[in-house]
């Protein structure tokens, strides 16, 4: 079984890492100079505009997959052309890549997300903020991740800058939830239709990137849990989705206000490769081949830290009891998540204190990621 | 940080699979057609006598280790000639590649051991069988591993054509242990001297390959877990060791008797990968690479099966509940381990029902598994 996966960062690594004990073999495609899959799998690299280096890279694939949400949908048309089997299927990533399809997507399955107005002009975009009201964030429909191509307006200031500044890129304003915390719930469909789901995820931004997530989430209760998995469920059949699916929560007075959905493994999942009985990364390569889904629950207390920018030395972050670490094999860039550490504990207050140890070292103020 | 690693088997796999998310780089050396490692990571393929390719191997290489007790000591001189450091040091296959020195050494250590005599002469067979008695296992003193290079002598017409056919190998007998039970623990050592200890685990061997490990061993007691770490961490300083080292050991009359030691990751540490907060085979990368050692406690309680020959389907053994299939990538062949599954529970009666239902459908009669 040889598996074809498009993009070759971190999540592709640990796609790779999670199937080489199940005897899968990978082919990665990617672009880019150096890739994290570079010391661990055969790539292709080649612009996904390059037809002929998709053909070469999906010759003798048993089935194709991502693990990045802005695939270009031609390149998905030129593999799928070619006789190529795409999991899960094209119509998730047209869903995903335009934030304004995303939330009509949801609000038509019933599944709550922030106020809306799409931007086409610098008048609509005057219009909308009338509509909603400030503060409210500009984002292009697509494109964006980790904050990037986002703006917050808080100010009447802001707005007229933004006004003035229109370039006519196809966008969104999205009203502000002002939420009591972000959560998150990760959910698998086989082949079959089977559907499992992980546990809520709790998670800390900071600048946009994802810093620290905690699971099971300290105070979420069964009936927020069984209302993720219920949306979640909706999503993946509506799609008929087979994969991993993400789906990012706003928690507003008691209820769950979807963000945005990602069609792929998921950061806030990364706890799962030691934490839960089956990690995030096999229950995709699970669901994308047709075997049958591996158990989501997990085992004990964890939380995951994302290593940004230049890292604590490997030994510092080795000498941490219960630490595991990961690293992805990328050059130290501001900004830029070069690794995670995983902590595990069997109750909250040993995870509180691990926690605290870890924060510490990799430079992470505690205030903003104390239980809620 | 990239490590060397004579031997591209399996337990080479599964190093390079822990090493990976520390952001560790690989580079194997084995001279066979095809092998383990070879769709993870690059490998120098040339006979162990090719002074050329061994220095190839080194080149730019951080540390060299092995995943195989046989490796030829004469290329190990040759690397470390080429400057190239060698973890675990070559003391260590120079005792556990002889039989003779290994039970001299461990009775030296105060180590309890199978009587045994060494076997030169078909005469001094002869006089061996005298001392001994029978029932005894005649072995070769080199190259035997998974019950190759042994021969049990049941009666006296077993002894005399033993005698008659003997070919001046120098071997070994061994007094055969009626033992109760057979036993593994596998320790660590550090950099800095530092030792951690895995529980017992208890073994089941069939046609002198091992089937089943189960941890922790249900009746062992702390009185034996401590004798056992007490073994182990002599060994482990009389070496000057450094990385994961395993002793085997047969229990007898409520006592620990060692059969033999292995300088490597080990079999029965399997279970580690899932069931403990570290693995073994991330601790010997930690202590060859000078990292502090990982925790080694189990969490909850594990067993770990064998495939052996040609496996059920993946879709049968993926299935089951709790089941953490590994594979190696080998074609099957009869009595060749091509995969491990490992099953985790929180506690024993369910641990049980999990692994009636593993064996049972792996094709192991349950009766010689059953708990002691």
């Amino acid at each position: 079984m040889i598996l074809g996966v498009l993009g070759g960062g971190q999540l592709g690594r640990m796609l790779a890492l999670a199937g080489y004990p199940l005897g899968m073999r990978f082919r990665f495609f990617d672009p880019a100079d150096e890739v994290c899959v570079d010391d661990i799998a055969p790539r292709v690299r080649a612009a996904y505009e390059d037809v002929d280096a998709l053909a070469q890279f999906a010759d003798g694939v048993d089935v194709v997959t991502y693990e990045f949400e802005n695939v270009p949908v031609d390149a998905v048309r030129a593999l799928e052309a070619r006789g190529a089997r795409l999991l899960p299927p094209l119509v998730a990533l047209d869903v995903s890549q335009d934030r304004l399809t995303e939330k009509q997507f949801l609000n038509g399955l019933g599944i709550a997300t922030a106020p809306f107005a799409a931007v086409d002009s610098a008048e609509g975009l005057r219009s909308a903020v009338a509509t909603l009201g400030l503060p409210a964030i500009l984002k292009t429909r697509r494109m964006g991740y980790d904050g990037k191509g986002q703006a917050v307006l808080r100010s009447d200031a802001d707005a007229e800058a933004a006004i003035a500044a229109f370039d006519g890129t196809p966008s969104i304003l999205e009203g502000v939830v002002p939420f009591a915390r972000e959560l998150s719930v990760i959910a698998v469909r086989g082949l079959d239709g089977a559907v499992v789901c992980y546990p809520l995820v709790q998670n800390w931004h900071h600048d946009g990137i994802l810093r620290v997530s905690r699971t099971p989430s300290p105070v979420v209760n069964a009936l927020m849990q069984a209302d993720a998995e219920y949306a979640a469920r909706r999503v993946l059949e509506a799609l008929d989705y087979v994969g991993v699916l993400t789906i990012e929560w706003f928690e507003h007075e008691g209820r769950l206000v979807a963000n945005e959905i990602a069609p792929r493994v998921h950061n806030s999942g990364h706890w799962t490769i030691e934490g839960a009985a089956t990690s995030q990364f096999e229950n995709h390569l699970r669901a994308v081949t047709g075997l049958p889904l591996g158990l989501p629950q997990a085992l004990g207390v964890w939380a995951m830290v994302n290593l940004v920018g230049t890292p604590p030395p490997l030994e510092t972050l080795a000498s941490l009891s219960g630490a595991h670490v990961h690293m992805y094999g990328k050059a130290p860039r501001t900004s830029r998540k070069v690794g995670h550490v995983t902590l595990c504990a069997v109750d909250e207050g040993y995870l509180d204190a691990r926690l605290a140890e870890l924060l510490h070292v990799v430079g992470i103020e505690t205030g903003n990621t104390a239980r809620a």
